[in-house]
């Protein structure tokens, strides 16, 4: 079992004012919460919102479930920098002695892990992981390569924590740019400016940060500082509840690492660049409700208003 | 591994022109698939459609992540009756030295599972299994009860296929109805209707059967005949590819089972029971790109054209 977080008392107190006005509801487990009309409204209006902004990208909108084949996985190297982030899906396969004592242990809540058995697929770990080899399969990009809307996508973390902002299943709104790059450096650094401007106009407090991945482990913390140092990562922060700001958007830079991986090629033949941008839906609506209040009908007119232009 | 349900021929077909079309993008296990832009417009409008024919129900909006707590799920009986489609989410919680080995394994594609453990969370089954529990948190219901849209919602079925309409992760549109028995059966039959109508104004030959659930086992079939005798599953099939017609609609009268389970309590103190209605959005989408052609903009004009008032 991974380590449960506990909440700081402000985050106790947000996520408890949350769950009493209905926007979340608890489900028992940390970080794996249902979403009331209220919470709903606010988070549809802010993917709404993401969709307008990307409008000059010409992206493809292609969409993907929240399982991705086991191998596909492997090969990606995320059990080695995060392995105590991954879920694999695992499955029965017996006969049916064994599926009787299956139930009669989880009737009993006692431990059933015994018959069951690994599959073939995974808790997609992160909204773009799909998309590079759906994007190799169709062969070359075309000249300038590729911009991809993946939607608002669920993605799975392992890690319990109290604090409502850290989910253990939560949308990532992520689009993903592949091409040269040259291409691939300037849609970042466009999608910088665009994403801390956005979330400003929610009025939210946003910050841009130059941010590492939780590496797991004594080599991942060289793998941070590395990161780190080549400005690989940006995160756009706004604080939610606690001392510390919230990531609420994120920036990866790939390089060449998974168009490596699943031989995603340029049209001239070269290995292609990849950089996504993941929005952290859940995070954005819960920091409009800490910043605004818990009622939007009370919200200010400008600029969150707008949001609901119906 | 549960076992691979192969094609038959016209389904292998069918799957072969959706692949090339893009309207579904193969994920290499069967029965994962991606969402191209097209398919993903009928989709929506689709799901719109549904959202439009539950007006008048006055639902309560809920959403729910396509996992469970582990011990909620166990409540349910669903392994008793149902085992070998269940997923489990499994994890690391184990030392460096374990993770180097386990992402070694992983890189090599051989067997790494030995270092997975049981969490607290499993794959969501059916749509409206989170619903219950939300809402016998509330304490009694109102008088009359409550229905709940739970909105398109990813659940999983553990059966590889290559019947590209038998998805392993696919979303059930699901409306739940939670009161007095005779209400619950009453909403039960209005949608019935309702939800043959709402398909045949699709162009789909859609045909109302009483059905059973897919139990597990030698006692399974009597848990099968039981539910026959009692018409507690109703499922609305349409032909997709293949001989036998494919269910896109069912109906489930639960009686008290659910509400035993958890613990949702009329007004008067009684036992609640409970009705739920899933749309398969995937099947009807793709029952639709059977029917009408691959291609939307030669779909005729009435009454399908109506999906997209734009």
């Amino acid at each position: 079992m991974a380590e449960y977080r506990a909440a700081t008392p402000d985050q106790e107190a947000f996520r408890s004012a949350v769950l009493d006005a209905g926007l979340l509801i608890d489900s028992g487990v940390p970080g794996v919460y249902g979403r009331g009309v209220v919470f709903d409204d606010v988070y549809s209006a802010i993917d709404r919102r993401i969709t307008a902004a990307a409008g000059d990208d010409d992206a493809e909108r292609l969409r993907f479930p929240p399982l991705i084949p086991r191998e596909q996985f492997e090969s990606t190297g995320y059990l080695s920098s995060f392995p105590h982030l991954a879920g694999s899906v695992f499955g029965f396969d017996g006969t049916e002695a064994e599926a009787l004592e299956q139930s009669e242990r989880a009737d009993r809540h006692e431990d059933w892990s015994g018959f069951q058995t690994m599959g073939d697929l995974v808790l997609t770990p992160a909204a773009c992981y799909p998309v590079y080899p759906a994007v190799a399969a169709r062969g070359p990009l075309p000249p300038g390569g590729l911009t991809v809307d993946a939607g608002a996508a669920y993605v799975y973390r392992n890690e319990p924590s109290g604090d409502p902002a850290r989910m253990q299943m939560f949308h990532q709104r992520e689009l993903v740019r592949i091409g040269e790059p040259e291409a691939v450096a300037g849609w970042r650094d466009t999608w910088r400016d665009r994403a801390v401007g956005l979330l400003k106009g929610l009025g939210l407090d946003a910050d841009l940060e130059v941010a590492t991945d939780p590496f797991f482990g004594r080599s991942g913390r060289m793998m941070a500082a590395s990161q780190r140092q080549q400005e690989l990562k940006f995160e756009v922060q706004v604080p939610i509840a606690g001392a510390e700001p919230t990531a609420v958007a994120s920036f990866n830079y790939h390089q060449q690492h998974f168009a490596e991986t699943f031989g995603i090629r340029l049209a001239d033949g070269g290995i292609a660049h990849t950089s996504c941008l993941g929005f952290g839906l859940e995070r954005i609506t819960l920091a409009m409700f800490k910043e605004h209040g818990l009622d939007p009908a009370t919200w200010p007119d400008r600029p969150v208003r707008e949001l609901w232009p119906d």
